[in-house]
């Protein structure tokens, strides 16, 4: 997009803006409010930005054994010893294993795949850290892998991926459960939600 | 805020999400997605951004006449052959410029204050460039000045501050019409705009 005036826009200015439009969900009115931010802070904070962004690509690599992020060679949760290494939470960013670890509801490690299968978009099973997953649950004293990958089409085919893969090793293999979430209203439940929320019934 | 799991966010990656987290309109929940996507993304385009934000900061200035953003040291409108430098047209930051002059209906020269007054704010009259205008009207061939700060209550403040001080100095001051908006709906105008609109009326 070309409009007259966008000449005036000096070299630094506008190659500013294209970066930041690069970012998603950031188009190019909000590329540009940034920019023109960045320009009138202070130097310091600008300079802090530019460093953060540098040094976080220098330094954070992805754990040797879960894939998580970290610096250094294994992830916190890898080096704790107050976790369960019996248990496996197979998710398919970092950010899941943050929203798992915000409920404080699991004790035992993760697996991060850094995607899911999608050959549509050119994703396939090699491209996941598939293989070093199955290298874990025969290598280590495993007994129960939970397939926390999205409750989505490409997190189920994911999972049914994994499930074959990890049937003959002779491992529990489990999924979170689906049904309404916490605070939602049955009425609004999409068809599929409350099937599954039916299907999963407990009894009190 | 501080939650469950958070301390599992490894330095690099919680100072990025700090750092645009300080950008305006950036939540925390944008500032990690972002930066969770930088982690993912090429080296190279990480780099880039960092390296813009280096360059723009380093690189560019104010015109030293107009105070408009350029590299060196006038800007492309203040060093054009093409404009008419008996106008010049007042705004308060440099995107405002661009606005402008995306229009392509002014061809003269402009001053950019760098903001508005406002007490309460802590912005007074010398955090403007105001006295660099005075002294661009005395001195070169300018016969009006278009106070386009901005239609609302501190830059209706700026442009009536501003009258009071070019008014002995035998110069035309104008200010851009105030009316309804082209192709907005009379029904949901508000009253101001419409009765501004009313005020200003013209014969057809």
């Amino acid at each position: 997009m070309t409009t007259r005036g966008d000449n005036l826009i000096v070299e630094p200015v506008a190659r500013l803006i294209e970066e930041l439009g690069k970012l998603p969900g950031i188009g190019p009115k909000t590329a540009s409010r940034l920019t023109f931010f960045l320009l009138r802070a202070e130097d310091d904070q600008a300079r802090a930005l530019a460093e953060a962004i540098r040094a976080m690509k220098e330094q954070v690599t992805l754990c040797v054994r879960c894939f998580n992020i970290t610096v250094g060679e294994l992830c916190p949760i890898c080096t704790s010893t107050s976790r369960d290494p019996s248990k496996i939470c197979v998710v398919e960013e970092p950010l899941d294993v943050l929203a798992i670890e915000r409920t404080g509801a699991y004790r035992g490690l993760y697996h991060v795949l850094h995607g899911h299968i999608a050959p549509l978009e050119g994703i396939y099973r090699e491209d996941l850290k598939i293989d070093q997953l199955l290298a874990r649950v025969r290598g280590e004293p495993v007994d129960e892998v939970i397939l926390a990958t999205n409750p989505n089409t490409e997190g189920e085919a994911t999972a049914f991926l994994l499930l074959k893969d990890l049937a003959p090793l002779g491992v529990r293999v489990t999924r979170p459960a689906r049904g309404l979430p916490t605070g939602g209203d049955l009425e609004w439940a999409d068809p599929d939600t409350l099937g599954s929320a039916l299907e999963g019934r407990r009894e009190l």
